[in-house]
């Protein structure tokens, strides 16, 4: 078995960190994510820097970050004024997003879900046109802030309404999920016939069990932020995304192949510790790899 | 489903931590967990003060906690003149244990393993022949710190050897176990015909993925510690137990028995945090219930 990390330290993971970095140090952050076998990252995000300053310039970390092939570039957009600046760079994969609970789609997007929907289709005609992928991310996929539980079936109503997608994946925004709701999703869904993700995040200790259930529902995708940055920072002791490295020890262990050296991911935490100046959430950099290495 | 949790908080938890605490608090701390709940609480450990002070004088503990029925009280004990101890109270359950790997098994119970075999067989008759159930936990079965892997076919022999125990549980002593190895022991250990339990920690992440894979392979009891206390005294950032109300969050949104009440739980891990005053590892009493209280 095989399953491909989407890293998304340097977009999900430093969005959410209280600290702005400068476009030179994510895209350093790229590059080193880029060698440590990650097939692909998630670089940036073409938003209102207004509304995210953690992610502003991103045509400058575009430009600055070195990730050649086989490595594949992407970049969060949310509208079609994002695309259009994604589409001024060479960035070959779009992830689209938006939010499956009305009330948590119109403080993030400012309009009803079903804009959101016209507008994220019309994102994927024109990445299509222009020779890119299209990855949509159903945020807010197992539970929602505002509105509490969200109901499966309308998730994967969403799901099929954008399955011209070239892979779909279902977000544990606010870290709530459980099991059950990754089976009931990646199998509800699986008559899609797309390539299925999911975006974990482990803010109640629950990430990693979704993560290894994902696994028996054959999930495709799985995102992953390196040492777990991401927290919310309106809540300083939130974790955030799951971490890859420790993502990368439990696939490694459970025999199922991602093509990380988690060696290398270890490093790349160790140096965004130091970058970031703080305790960050992934045990594996400083639990060490076990058995190990003699 | 049912799964009961064995809180040992009181004991594996304190144990780790670097602060020692007066029998009073601990009592006191028993005393709060006997109201969430939770059907068994580790109350003690019947050990040597001077090699372990964190579990001083467990006689006071065990007579100033109330723990009244239908809580159960158990207590730790690594040889037979602990037994004794523990036998001269009204304490109704034993808790033996030993190592599996000859390196871990030297270094803390200072003997061989067989030695550690016997001696718990021995216990194993006196407490029976006293009226008292016993669970014998392998300590390392997942991974030793010294030897590295452990052979899962070594492990259940040696569970096969102490059959006579009232409960087996395995324990991920160092926190390196992935789900699979819990279904190896698991499921080989099923034709010993006794309830199995599992002792798990999270020091990589990997322990809710390890008690979601427990209840796929039908275990009887989970271990697990109030506010996840029980991080390594040597490691200060090390995890450790799973936390009793993540896992009950887990088990909750999974629709998993446990009858333990969650918010009774958060109150203790948050009574807890102001004793210890430090951050302590479990999510729940931080990031809060889902879906919350309306």
């Amino acid at each position: 078995m095989r399953v491909d990390i989407c890293e998304v330290g340097p977009r999900d993971g430093l969005q959410n960190e209280p600290e702005v970095l400068d476009p030179t140090v994510r895209a350093e952050l790229v590059t080193r994510l880029a060698s440590t076998g990650v097939p692909r990252i998630e670089v940036a995000s073409f938003v209102s820097a207004r509304r995210v300053p953690q992610m502003a310039d991103p045509e400058k970390v575009v430009a600055l970050a070195e990730a050649p092939s086989p490595v594949t570039r992407a970049a969060l957009v949310l509208n079609e004024r994002g695309y259009e600046r994604l589409a001024a760079t060479d960035v070959p994969e779009v992830h689209a997003a938006f939010c499956v609970s009305e009330t948590f789609n119109e403080r993030n997007q400012g309009c009803p879900v079903a804009d959101s929907v016209e507008a994220t289709k019309r994102i994927i005609r024109r990445a299509h046109d222009d020779g890119r992928r299209v990855t949509v991310t159903l945020a807010a996929s197992f539970g929602c802030p505002f509105e509490g539980e969200v109901d499966p079936g309308e998730v994967l109503a969403y799901a099929g309404e954008i399955r011209e997608a070239d892979e779909i994946v279902f977000a544990d925004t606010i870290g709530v999920g459980v099991p059950r709701q990754v089976h009931r999703l990646l199998r509800g869904a699986a008559d899609l016939d797309r390539p299925l993700g999911l975006h974990l995040h482990n803010t109640r200790n629950t990430g990693y069990a979704n993560a290894y259930a994902a696994l028996e529902s054959e999930v495709s995708t799985l995102d992953a932020s390196v040492a777990g940055i991401g927290g919310c920072p309106f809540a300083p002791d939130a974790t955030g995304d799951i971490a890859t490295e420790d993502l990368v020890y439990l696939l490694d262990r459970e025999g199922v192949e991602s093509g990380v050296d988690i060696d290398a991911v270890i490093s790349v935490a160790e140096w965004l510790r130091g970058v970031l100046g703080r305790d960050l959430p992934g045990r594996l950099h400083r639990a060490g790899v076990f058995p190990p290495a003699s």
